[in-house]
């Protein structure tokens, strides 16, 4: 497969890449994405719509909260509704009624993680769905298919995500195989509305970044992906890892660091040049009580605010804070209400997008270092966040 | 208690009723209710906010819907989060951010129909929570005092609602109780911001409907219900009796049918003269993937739909109906997701709501008997809705 390593006719794609403002003290970058579907503004966080919804809100609500672009999950879509189903019904963007940009990933990194008795072979993963045991192949060719099906403005070349203790002569097999996927895709992808981006692995191993990431760059795709972080390894390995990896990445397009993370991983990953993010966090969280705010973290399940007729966090301007108390946030959850899943939703992802917000102002200010500072040393810090 | 039977030293309370216009060839009256948190164009349908949220939406979407009158359960509120905890945050209104105005129910129903153990006696009703089996007390005195501290613009008494099919000998004790416990309620009740209404019960009997409304109508109340109906009992039964017992109240108060019903139900008993409905039909109906429309009900988890780009209901103008396709709303269904849940509720509160708009107008241009027979022939008949 050495032949894809020196590939570069692949066209640029419908993606393009702007970047308008490097800041002055660290590699944070501010751009534009331009997209089918409208621009990007960049570093972005993008909210995980799994099954065709960011789960506990609809598209209006996404809107009024100004989410950029959104994520399917082409495993989850695939098992259901199916995406002959959604390409019938004209796309993933009109099934969900999503008109703004929109991302799906490959499918792979949840047969690894989701799915029964999978089985990796050149080919590619044979699984059982999680859902009903159904037998199904996912292979380079099918998840290309499946994701121009869905249609969405950007999609993920099929890479194995190995697990994050994998040891160094699996780790290097998994990367040779998911560069020869790579080829694969790219020759099934027909570049009709959707932009391919690659994926960088390698776990933790600089040697093995460095090597993927030029077997990756060396096939000119619109964008670039760093996977195989935030699978298990503590905190301070990945933001090293990442500080590492993503100047591999060409300065010329955009950097997308899959499925991480925490307000302090985005707010440090983003001084290290990434331009992209997603993670289930604070969707998933607001289900479980745990919410994000301007003073920390906030369980609101607990006694302490049974009475607590604050709001959720004073300096926020979503309709929960401005609305409700905590007290009833808490009676809420507690009665299972599912107003609370929305109203912890909402919030928690304002939070990240706000907070995206004004990491994006700092970089064109040339002030991120002094905001990566200031963040370390707060409540979201890392004495914070792990005390 | 034959002393509450001409006791008409009852202060007309904060709520009041004022008659606009009696339907020439029904009984159907065109109202306004005057409260302390606004008017209220009756008829009206109230939607049910159990345990301090109509679940599934939130406070902003109810204004959207232009809900003008919810509903809180005493029995629930009582158990979690306690009415003393709601008091202290300011009250119900404050508490779940409603700014309209709002009725709680006596409790009584609910000890009835949920709680464990419980045992009636002369004082009230003992019973264990159904959540964790503590045990309480329910007293009209308590009743008057929890819902007081709630502060809703509308109370009601606390009355047994016997089962539909009690024995006569059952039923005269029980309403003679009922009787007696509405004078405590009265003897208990402060007046300060809540309007206390009476409830009449009696059964599928008109001889003991016709005595208990003589009874309780006595005692000068701001509004009196009928309680007792949609228990179990054929709908014509509950159609028949409820055409005669409407009449039995004052002309000049609010008739409060409770718990009822279908649509087709709410547009029979207008007729009858019926001014307020609530019940959970829309909300639950909606959570289990049954949705009312223009052209019937519509069971969205159907196969038949898998594909239906077609919106819900093409004359409904709610969100769902506006955004969504059929196909789309399936799929949430199936996949659990929580937007299912919200989507189906908008809607089917839209459509109870503006149902109501459209009985007003028709009262008001003196065409309802028209209304109801075209109702009764349309896609929510009888033979339609039970077929």
């Amino acid at each position: 497969m050495a032949g894809e390593r020196g590939d570069t006719r692949v066209a640029p794609g419908l993606v393009r890449y702007e970047l308008l403002h490097e800041d002055a003290g660290t590699k944070a970058r501010r751009g534009r994405l331009h997209t089918p579907h409208g621009v990007i503004q960049t570093p972005i966080f993008m909210p995980v719509g799994t099954v065709g919804s960011v789960k506990a809100v609809g598209p209006d609500d996404l809107v009024t909260l100004d989410a950029q672009i959104i994520l399917g999950n082409t495993y989850h879509l695939m098992l259901r509704p199916g995406e002959a189903l959604i390409g019938e019904m004209g796309g993933l963007h009109r099934f969900i009624s999503w008109e703004r940009p929109m991302l799906t990933d490959s499918g792979g990194f949840q047969v690894f993680s989701l799915s029964e008795k999978r089985k990796i072979t050149e080919e590619g993963a044979a699984f059982a769905s999680h859902l009903d045991g159904r037998k199904y192949l996912l292979t380079p060719e099918r998840s290309m298919d499946i994701q121009e099906t869905l249609g969405a403005d950007i999609i993920m070349a099929f890479d194995e995500c190995p697990p994050a203790l994998a040891e160094r002569p699996y780790l290097e097999a998994s990367l040779a195989r998911t560069t020869r996927w790579l080829g694969r895709c790219v020759r099934a992808w027909s570049r009709e509305r959707s932009s391919l981006f690659g994926i960088v692995q390698g776990g933790m191993h600089e040697d093995l970044r460095k090597r993927h990431a030029e077997e990756v760059c060396a096939v000119d795709l619109p964008g670039y992906a760093l996977g195989g972080y935030s699978v298990g390894e503590a905190p301070e390995a990945m933001h090293a890892g990442v500080a590492y990896s993503a100047p591999l990445l060409p300065r010329d397009k955009p950097r997308y660091l899959m499925g991480v993370g925490t307000p302090l991983d985005l707010v440090t990953c983003v001084a290290a040049g990434v331009d992209m993010f997603d993670c289930v966090l604070p969707t998933r969280c607001a289900r479980n009580a745990l919410l994000f705010t301007s003073e920390g973290r906030v369980t609101i399940k607990n006694a302490q605010y049974a009475k607590d007729e604050r709001s959720l966090d004073p300096a926020c301007s979503c309709y929960t804070c401005r609305t409700f108390s905590r007290a009833y946030l808490r009676h809420l959850f507690h009665a299972r209400e599912l107003l609370a899943m929305r109203l912890n939703t909402l919030h928690n992802l304002h939070y990240f997008l706000t907070l995206m917000g004004e990491v994006r102002a700092a970089i064109e200010e040339d002030r991120y270092a002094a905001f990566v500072k200031a963040f370390w040393e707060g409540p979201h810090g890392p004495r914070a966040e792990r005390g």
